[in-house]
Formats: structure tokens, C-alpha cells, sequence
């Protein structure tokens, strides 16, 4: 049998799956932010009505999940499967989102680079021949994130400028075997990567070696040089990671400062919003995806995207017991050309 | 494009992947319960000579996988991907055994069906033509999961008659494109189902519903009857779970008591070990299977069987919102036949 794989971590599909819809919904922060204009639905506060902060995530996520349905003219029942996770413990945010939608789902647990593994396997299952409808989702939520890694939001704590800030958003996008793009072309999955950091307020640093050795692998594997996207984005590392990857490829005499960028960067305004190093959260990289990117790409702004979800594995367990944070980056090649053009 | 799917939640392979090897560890009460002579490895004590429960359970995964390579014929560095995923908050179990292995990972969070849904992806991908080789990877651990969902073991809680016992141990499955069997030759995916069980205690009754609804789907989309296997088995409902499964098959005129198992069942003796209602834990129904199931089909004792994993997506967060459990349960259909036969 022939194999899509090119490389050691890359896919190439066949037939390019395309995305028929995307929704997104955040919170207060996130509609002040310099993305706000751009999101199906922001809040006026982050309870979304519900009585406690995870259910809050969870009505996020069906928020996102209806506006990326509706914008393929779908219902969730002719969905083929949800692909979906999300940070909290045992990813109760999603379970509670996906019981209503009669859907077979599969649960994902890939920390902030859940959007990037969940496009990843969506694209597959549809190229594969599986299915014609899929939706990846996830989502994340500033109060839930605190109260389960850090402490609650009345405790008062404080967080050095390295630590990043959780992302209150849910974003869903759907994808179909046949469409008028943008297509999904090329997968690169990320292997477990830990340089041995230990400082769970330092994320960023944590995660941009999997960010690197991903990049490396998919241009590698690719044959493409990093100037073939308009942009290349990591989600999210914050300033800090930002920083650490363009200077890692620096070093290999490549020059990333003109299209590159980090999701945890666009999403807050440093200057005036108090986010230390940036955004992060599964719902960072999704809403920025699913708010902004794939809006500049439907407006023809955007030609050659890639995308790469980050994700820190570690939990507040492991970090008590001295372990270091394993990180992961998952890559995903989005194009608006016709089937994903000649490469 | 054709599609492989029959029926809403069925997928049929069209060169059905093979089962090249298969590995798992356990601890001291699966030792010695009534299939502890069929394990890889089986601990005298549950710390593997790890300093805590948690990186006993990352010990464990690494051995399972080290006796599935090992069967195979394989380096890690052959597999194409690892799909894995534990119990523990952000997966730990499971982030800290892939970090050593250089593989492209996808983590899944999908509590005691972890096994099942990790074995339909890696099918998936296989059958898909992204790779040759992929290992299928889950473990729980008695220790971690008591601190973790109840209370640490010094506590000295009781548990109610209903409640299960999350088994210690860990099993790895390494499928591969080609091979000579056994063949996985299609998967039912599961949908998330609730129906209102908030007893974290009980959570055989929360699981069976999800249990009938994914085998009904199975026999409907496949047009199989519950004959065609020589064995059924769900993986982890316990003894009341179970019960309800054959008692709700019996209304539809379905008599399940000659072909069907639980793994929850299988694992311990409920007369001589004191496990309650049975065993679960992710680890638990895949043991039975890469220990003691694998096994008869390779001896030929057993030619066509459905393994369904089960999983209850809640968490003590959720519970102690008040919230039900919501299960769901994932079908993989394997036999010695080559090819999987004419269906």
C-alpha cells in the first residue's frame, strides 16, 4: 500500500481536506484584546451564565461548536465524529459539551496543542476514507486553569512575568472530504521533547524546544523552505518561547522574524493588558486560529499558513515531585490554494 | 471518495491491520488473580522501584511497551506513532514514558476506553496508508488513582459494595499495515452517553448505557448478530455493570449470557481478592486483553472477538458540582481469520 508519509513525522494527504466552517467564542479579556472584533461570540463577563467556572467551559465550547456548524450549514448530527479536549482534569469540559451533540467522539488530550492534534487526526480520518464531516474542538478557561494548576482567584496569588496567562475561549472547526478550501495539506506530529525544565511559571521556555524540533521536522520532511508560508504561528509560547525559537533558528542561520509569530502573542495587547508573557490555554491558539487566521485567509490575506498547536504535558503533581515539563508541537500546513497546489 | 463507513458509527477496514506484538505489567493483586500467570511481567510489590505511585505507573507503561517491541521485533524508533493515554490529570502515566521513545505521539484521554479508542485510531491511521507501524499504549495504577479520585491510601477510606478497583498495570499493542494476524477488522466509535448516574461509586451503572448503545450500533451497522462472536467483552463495567448490559440485551430478546464478559469480571476472584464489584482502570481491560486475550486468539482458543473498552469521562471536580457521569464505550472488532474473512 502506498503511504501518505513523507519522512519521519509528516503527512502528505491525497485529497487535501478542506474546512467548511470555524466558530469561535471568548471572554471579557480576550473581546478587549487586539483580536476582539474578530470573534463569533465574546462575553461580557466569564460565567456565560452558568454557576461555576467549568461549566462556564463547557457552555464555551458548544458556543463555538453551534457558530462553526452553522457557518457549514451543518447539524451536529451529520458530524461523522468531534475530535476534542481540553485542560481540566480527566477534560471534563469537553465530556459535559459533547454529551448533548449524539456524536462519536474521541477524547484528546494534547494540553495547549490540542487544536493542532485534533486538525491533525481529522484531516486523517477524512483522507482516509473514514468519514466525510469532522470537528475538532477545544477550549480553555482563565478561572477554571487557576483554580486547577495554580490557586483559586480569591487566594490573590501572584505570578512572575515569565508565567503566561490561560485564555478564556473555545474554538471548533470543521472540516469536510470535499470543499472549496482552505485545505489541509501537510500534518507533522510532534514527539514528547523535555530539556529539563522545571519552573511550571516558564511555559514558554518549557515548550519552544518541541516547537523547534517540529518546525525542523516539518521543513525537513517537507522539502519546504520556512519562507514558503506568508506566516508560520506556534500556540502558544508567549514572548518568552517566541524568542527562544527564533533565536534557535538563528542559529541555523535562518531567519524567522518576518513571518513568524506566536498565538499567545496576537491574542493580548502587552502594553495594555496584564498578561506577563503572553497567552496561553488550549483556547488560545484555537480562537486565534478560528477568530483571526482563517478569517485573513477567507479574506484572501493569507495564502500559506502553518499552524503549530504547542502543548506542556506536565501537571502540578508531577511538578511537585521535581519533574521537568515534557512539551509536544503538532504542526498543520493550511493553504487556500486549490487542493493544496503542485508540493 | 469511497468511504469505509457502514452505518452511523461503524468503520469497516479495507486491508484490516494486524497485531504484531503485544506486552503488559501489572502489580501484586493482578499476579495474583486468575489470569496472573499470563502477564509479560508481574510486580512482588506496586512501587517498581519508583519513589512515587505516579512514576511507578510511567515504569509500568515503559515495560509493556519494552515486551510488545520486544514480540514485535521492533525499536521504538520503528513505530510511525504512539497513541496513548492514562487516568492521571493531564495524563501524566503517559507523557513521561513517551518522552523517552523519539516517536510521534498522540495523547487520547479516554478514561478505562483508552485502550479501545487508541487501537480504532491506530487502525484508522494504518488502514488510511500514514504508516506502517503504531503501538497502542494505557495503564492505571491502584495507588495514583486512589490519591488522585478518593483519598491517599493512608486514609484508610471504605468503599460501598458497588465501586470497583482500579487495577495496577500497564499493555501496549503494536499494530502493524501487513501481518498475519490477529486483524482488527472494524471499530464502532463510540457517542458520549449519560443517563443521570451521579454515584462516582457506581460507575458500572453509569458505564452500561454507553455500553448497550455502542453494541447495539456495532450490530446494527455490521449486520452481525451477537452470535458471530465467541466472545463479547466490555472492559471495565463490573459485575452490577454487566449485569445491566445482559439484562437490557434480554428485554430486546437478546440473550447475552453465553458469549459476553466484563475484563472488570475477568481480572480479579471476587472470592478470594476483595475488589467489590470488579476491576477498571484503563489498565485493566487492557491487560485482559494484551495478557490473557491476545494470548487464546494466538493459541487458538478463540477465533472472532469484540473488545469493547468503556470509560466514565467524569472527574471529583464534576461530581462535586453535582454533575452525572457521563460514559462512553468504543467497539473493536478482531479475529484470527485471515483478513478478517468475508464480512
Amino acid at each position: 500500500m502506498d503511504t501518505k508519509k513523507i519522512g519521519r513525522q509528516t503527512v502528505r494527504f491525497s485529497s487535501p481536506p478542506s474546512i467548511a466552517g470555524y466558530g469561535s467564542a471568548v471572554g471579557q479579556m480576550e473581546r478587549e484584546g487586539p483580536l476582539g472584533q474578530y470573534f463569533d461570540f465574546a462575553g461580557q463577563d466569564d460565567t456565560f451564565g452558568e454557576k461555576s467556572w467549568e461549566k462556564a467551559e463547557t457552555a464555551l465550547q458548544k458556543k463555538a461548536l453551534n457558530f462553526a456548524l452553522e457557518k457549514a450549514g451543518l447539524q451536529a448530527d451529520q458530524l461523522d465524529y468531534i475530535f476534542a479536549g481540553d485542560l481540566l482534569n480527566q477534560c471534563i469540559a469537553t465530556s459535559y459539551s459533547v454529551r448533548t451533540q449524539n456524536v462519536p467522539f474521541f477524547g484528546l488530550y494534547g494540553a495547549c496543542s490540542t487544536m493542532a492534534e485534533s486538525l491533525s487526526l481529522s484531516a486523517m480520518l477524512l483522507d482516509g476514507g473514514f468519514g466525510q464531516t469532522i470537528a475538532a474542538l477545544t477550549s480553555s478557561h482563565f478561572c477554571s486553569a487557576e483554580r486547577q494548576y495554580r490557586n483559586p482567584l480569591e487566594y490573590g496569588g501572584q505570578k512572575p512575568p515569565t508565567a503566561q496567562w490561560t485564555a478564556t475561549g473555545s474554538a471548533a472547526v470543521i472540516l469536510t472530504q470535499s470543499g472549496k478550501g482552505p485545505f489541509l495539506t501537510h500534518v507533522t506530529t510532534g514527539k514528547v521533547t523535555d530539556k529539563g525544565i522545571t519552573d511550571a511559571n516558564n511555559m514558554g521556555a518549557a515548550m519552544a524546544p518541541a516547537a523547534y524540533s517540529t518546525l525542523q521536522a516539518h521543513f525537513q520532511d517537507t522539502g519546504r523552505e520556512p519562507g514558503f508560508y506568508d506566516l508560520i504561528v506556534t500556540g502558544d509560547l508567549g514572548s518568552l518561547g517566541k524568542e527562544i525559537v527564533t533565536d534557535f533558528f538563528r542559529r541555523d542561520g535562518i531567519d524567522l522574524t518576518k513571518n513568524y509569530d506566536d498565538c499567545g502573542c496576537l491574542l493580548f495587547d502587552p502594553k495594555t493588558q496584564d498578561v506577563h508573557a503572553g497567552g496561553s490555554g488550549c483556547g488560545c491558539s484555537a480562537v486565534v486560529l478560528a477568530g483571526y487566521l482563517l478569517r485573513q485567509m477567507e479574506a484572501g490575506k493569507l495564502k500559506n499558513l502553518l499552524f503549530c498547536g504547542t502543548g506542556a504535558l506536565h501537571s502540578p503533581t508531577a511538578t511537585m515531585q521535581g519533574e521537568s515539563i515534557p512539551g509536544i508541537c503538532h504542526a498543520v500546513a493550511i493553504t487556500t490554494e486549490q487542493k493544496g497546489g503542485a508540493q
